[in-house]
């Protein structure tokens, strides 16, 4: 276990998505350093098996921890609902992910316990951020609803387009009956809609994002364990397990800057 | 060589998408057994490295060259695109793919030799049905045009709705202003919004189907190779590298009919 305050957070995902944690963590702690590794190979994680989604995140959970990060931080739902416990086991530095975080953050941010989740279709059908949210106090209302469109449209970039308009209208029209207060961002690419579906589901209904909240926790766990880095030159690190052009040409407009540093691994 | 007529006949695909495929030779070969593969765990290819899918695809062929095939179908777009050498040079069977019988049967129905092409982002960036086409005839114009949500939007079962009528209208406008007669289905997904996009382009637009395309040419070669079927019992077996429930669920759709001996296989 490293407990060099220098070492970098490992923060890990299916793909390009998990940048918007990177982006999040990068502002909260701009001192830190940062090893990403998207599984670009072998992205989308949600449709596949609890099995398979294991397997994947064993492997880089290994390939992180060799590198000698001091935190990791699970930024893909569906390995945070799939595979929290063989990457625990695994793991000798403390380890964060999206769903505990935000669970958390949405509880303490609502009033009248009546909240929403949007996600992909196997985040919410692993009922994971239903059970972290009833985890915090089992009387509060959670409403799931799959928004499988949102991803690729989010990677067409039709981010303030008339059908994703149309799309978002389709899909939160069943939250928004149910008095709910708060709805839960629970899939990283949601971030980059968050203007559009502000629009959507007017002033009054928070829109919370997973990524901050799990950037939030991140300070806190380095502030408990004396871990954060006294330096001021962080060096942040992307490896890829396909097409790191196309990888550093999408990333750039989730991570809101230039993406240097990519390097293919073969996993 | 399987020189046997009883053999089956093997399709391939990266996912559910080949089951278009699998259906038109269902419905033109009854007398033909299949063996089909779809990769469901690494399903999409249309964003991977042509490294990786080639990688892929030579493992998918000797699976199916170990089932003692008498012929080989690439169903997927991606894989015929960015691996076809790979594939034919691993095959002592004849090797038929969309792409090839797509573009020759586009060629045969044109009148004025101006055509489209609409396709996943790595079939049209890989200019294959573009190629295909030219080496029918150098002086044929070929408009392209990727249509990234089409996939989604059929996984969501979004056939006749008007979040997909409204997409592809946005899609398709450049090519409708370009006098073209024919427009290619360059994709195995793409079959299903074949009403839907009939309505869009109008009825003096011939639509392609290069699922029909290549299950005439299989046709034609084991007419050649005296390697028809004379038995009356075909055996229809499918084989995915994950979640088998969701292959069956979803496939049924694309394939019109029950869904029945699916196999999990780990690659």
């Amino acid at each position: 276990m490293s407990k060099d305050p220098t070492s970098p957070i490992g923060i890990f995902d299916s793909g390009v998505g998990g940048l918007t944690v990177a982006r999040t963590v990068m502002e909260r702690l701009p001192g830190e350093s940062i090893v990403y590794f998207g599984d670009t190979a072998r992205v989308p994680y949600g449709v596949k098996s609890a099995d398979t989604v294991s397997r994947y995140a064993a492997e880089i959970t290994k390939f992180l921890l060799a590198r000698e990060v001091k935190l990791l931080i699970v930024a893909c739902n569906t390995m945070a609902a799939l595979a929290l416990e063989t990457i625990t086991e695994l793991s000798p530095v403390p380890v964060l992910e999206v769903i505990g975080a935000g669970a958390k953050l949405a509880m303490s941010r609502t009033r009248n316990k009546r909240l929403g989740v949007i996600a992909t279709p196997a985040t919410v059908q692993s009922q994971a951020y239903v059970q972290a949210i009833k985890g915090h106090d089992p009387d509060s209302f959670v409403a799931s609803k799959a928004c499988p469109l949102f991803v690729p449209l989010v990677e067409e970039g039709w981010l303030d387009h008339p059908v994703t308009r149309l799309v978002a209208q389709e899909y939160l029209a069943p939250l928004l009956t149910q008095n709910l207060d708060t709805i839960v961002l629970g899939c990283t690419h949601y971030p980059l809609l968050k203007p559009l579906l502000r629009e959507v589901v007017g002033p009054d209904v928070a829109l919370l994002d997973s990524a901050e909240a799990v950037s939030e926790a991140a300070a806190n766990v380095l502030e408990d364990l004396g871990l954060k880095n006294p330096g001021h030159a962080p060096c942040h690190q992307f490896h890829v397990t396909d097409m790191p052009m196309r990888f550093r040409e999408i990333g750039e407009r989730f991570l809101g800057r230039g993406l240097d540093n990519v390097h293919l691994v073969k996993l």
